[in-house]
């Protein structure tokens, strides 16, 4: 079983994927999709359906996680952070159906068991579950991680998480 | 010289395809990519892609102009809107990068000649300058050709209208 996870971002976009062996999650990958305020706006999101497919073909994960975008600046940023997320999904969705999502309090829930748990202890609970060296960085990538992460845990009451 | 006009959207996504031909713009065809609420978010997000992508494929335009979208009623909607938007942007960047964006005031001023102009001059307009037998339904449509006439309109101007 392999999952992954997406904190979805047009500057950042944060990704990791877990494989679930012996149940127990092992770490196979983290990173972030970057894009740049020089590159015009359609540029960035075809880089981002583009890594995202890249990410697909490459991994190919069982199940895809998003965390769940609901907080925005203002509508102008919603509408530019909504388009890269869209970019994303829309690439996600020419693979699998299999798409869940998360809101970031499920995600502090589902990794520390306290929903208004701040980064830090976000990414200490993900290096000791993962058996990790150290943290995982960017902190998009950590977010990413904890999604998945997230969604091992949650075990098999996956499917009320199933994006609609 | 054939151009795409698209009006952005979740639901309705407006389209509009213009060749120039002797200095006078002649329509191509108009028509709409439909979604509705019974489609999970990326169904519906994939279906834009793939649409926008069959019609690059089958008209081959040389400039592709978007209805810019600077208005959502709040955030929750504007990141549902701008993941539509993202979906068609990122399919279009994978076919060209002649990608205008105009203002809904400039395409009411490119089209009627005035900024305020209601919905109801904007499809007498397109169809006057088009030789319809009617207006184009649906609005969204309508809305798509009115941004490919205004491209037109724009003529040597045009540079400046290339999306950032």
């Amino acid at each position: 079983m392999r999952i992954l996870g997406i904190d979805p971002g047009l500057a950042t976009m944060g990704y990791g994927v877990l494989d679930i062996v012996d149940r127990q999650p092992r770490l196979v990958t983290a990173g972030a999709v970057i894009t740049t305020p020089d590159m015009r706006l359609f540029e960035r999101l075809k880089k981002i359906h583009d890594d995202v497919s890249d990410l697909l073909t490459l991994y190919k994960p069982d199940d895809i996680v998003f965390e769940e975008l609901f907080f925005a600046r203002n509508v102008t940023t919603a509408l530019t952070v909504g388009a890269a997320r869209g970019s994303a999904l829309s690439a996600c969705a020419a693979f699998s159906d299999q798409i869940y999502e998360y809101t970031p309090m499920q995600i502090k829930q589902g990794v520390v068991g306290y929903g208004k748990a701040d980064k830090h202890q976000i990414q200490h609970m993900t290096k000791l579950m993962l058996k990790l060296p150290d943290i995982i960085r960017p902190d998009d990538a950590a977010d990413a991680v904890a999604a998945a992460l997230t969604h091992y845990n949650t075990g098999p009451m996956k499917s009320q998480f199933l994006m609609k």
